[in-house]
């Protein structure tokens, strides 16, 4: 049987069980030219409860009634004469939270389990990965000796954003909710330091550890963070706004950045970005960045549950903070 | 004898009369090198009021006791073996609110009152001018057939920011308070359309001017406008801060665009600019300028007071909106 999650009720502020139906349905029949994946893992994404919202964003609202959109890796197995792909294949995609999917095969593209396991597929070489490589380079345009301040630094892309800088030559400044997160930012992530901003004075740190100012300011969070970061910036410092978990379950406005006037006193830039739009350099992006992780000069981690049914209770993870490292759900029943 | 005007406490919200002192010296000797400049014209800036606040910005703060921060054009009547500017000479530069200065020419530069009226050289052809130009044209990054939103379309800087993108083949719309305002940006100026803040509801008129949204806004303003325009950018566009004439006066904090996030979806860049990064350029844009004010393309306009003594109620008309045109007021008496 094929369980799938479905998207049954836009959240008001924070999703719950309501959210989804867990709905079990017989296996889809695949017709010529498809093939049937089994989906092993899916990843949670704090952008996952911007998907839920109404209206125009950078991507389709998710309708009612529809699988709960995920990226995800699988293994093909059955095809029908299928172009690119065959039986024993192992793909990645966007094929939501569902164990089987039968499909022509577009979105999703071959990974090798023995060169990466499955779930850094869709963490480190999948679409975080991405986001952090090419938002740090590409829109924050890092170069050798920037002071890099990173928001949700344990996490997904955080954690890879600053080790990218640090292998660019930067000094690179974390922030992470938790005395446990900032030890391993640190410890095993390389950053210079890390802000623990549950149990710290983040305006007090910031000067501490970025007398000078930051040269960029990765954003994951928004909120108060992303105000008091603007009070620190140097000449042509550029922000780049790549999330606002703090402002995702918001049912109010969200909190605007009261300090942007510091873009115009200090010349800077604050740039969004969406990483679908390095799609066609992704192969780029993952080979630098799984090369790195060969030569043991950027580590990975995904925390990963297990469960289908598990769903609800495992996002909600991706806002309390309670995860280390990439949030992922194993949905394969062996 | 020399009037100066005095800046001599540092207002919390809306500067006043005590602001200011006006003070009766003498004229100042000159000695070896110096010249003395008898000034006809001060500038009246919106900026002013972010100079009066203490603490970091893109220029020292004023020092309470010191003479007024402004532009000024004024004629050079004595010089002692001045090696560039000799007697009869007129120079524009930032000499503050009083009658006299004696200088070493820093500062200065040379105008010509054939050319253009005097104080047209501390307007379109002078900081205001400048900031228009390289705002849209290096920030703002503008192009042929982008559609470009302007406030503050009445003033100095707007004024010229949406003539500049009409030349440069954009679609441009201006947002001014009242309907004579609006009246000349349309009629005079030349912009495709002109938004009454004051009468009209701004986000039902964005949308009926702008029904594809902008490539670019070029704020002047700040506050509720800002965040409206927000919600119409397209994919790339850019937000050129220069100022935030509605937030000046807060006793509180800066209101934030809380539709930041329209930066993301859209992958759009808010960037701050100051004038004073492209002094070196201000030669060619006094150049370009100036050809096209010749060639009949480009219009300015000036709304001149008189008297030093009514520095205070004139710089109040920069935030009420009671001018038309660039604010400037003549403070030598003949």
């Amino acid at each position: 049987m094929n369980k799938q999650l479905l998207f049954v009720k836009r959240p008001e502020g924070e999703a719950d069980a309501s959210t989804w139906s867990l709905e079990t349905n017989s296996i889809p029949e695949i017709t010529e030219g498809q093939i049937l994946v089994k989906q092993h893992y899916v990843s949670l994404d704090p952008a996952m409860r911007g998907w839920m919202n109404e209206g125009k964003s950078y991507i389709e609202p998710m309708e009612i009634g529809s699988v709960m959109r995920a990226g995800s890796v699988g293994e093909v197995v059955v095809a029908k004469n299928h172009p690119e792909f065959k039986v024993g294949d192992f793909v990645a995609g966007y094929a939501g939270v569902q164990q089987y999917i039968a499909s022509e095969g577009k979105g999703f593209y071959k990974v090798d389990p023995n060169l990466a396991p499955l779930p850094m597929y869709i963490g480190t070489l999948g679409m975080p990965g991405m986001t952090a490589y090419f938002g740090i380079t590409e829109v924050g345009k890092v170069k050798e000796g920037d002071t890099v301040l990173v928001s949700g630094a344990a996490g997904a892309v955080g954690s890879i954003v600053g080790q990218v800088a640090k292998i660019k030559g930067c000094k690179v400044i974390g922030i992470a909710g938790g005395a446990d997160k900032c030890k391993y930012v640190v410890e095993e992530l390389g950053f210079d330091a890390c802000i623990d901003y549950k149990n710290e004075n983040v305006a007090t740190r910031f000067k501490e550890e970025c007398p000078k100012g930051i040269d960029i300011y990765f954003d994951n969070v928004g909120g108060d963070i992303l105000d008091i970061a603007l009070t620190r910036l140097r000449m042509n410092a550029r922000v780049v706004i790549c999330g606002a978990i703090s402002q995702y379950n918001n049912k109010k406005n969200v909190k605007g950045p009261s300090n942007y006037l510091s873009l115009l006193v200090n010349r800077a830039s604050m740039t969004g970005m969406v990483v679908f739009d390095y799609a066609e350099r992704y192969a780029e992006g993952a080979k630098i960045l799984g090369g790195w992780m060969a030569e043991g000069k950027m580590k990975s981690r995904e925390d990963v549950y297990e469960g289908i049914e598990n769903f609800p209770e495992t996002y909600n993870r991706l806002f309390s903070g309670d995860k280390r490292g990439k949030l992922v759900l194993k949905i394969i029943e062996e």
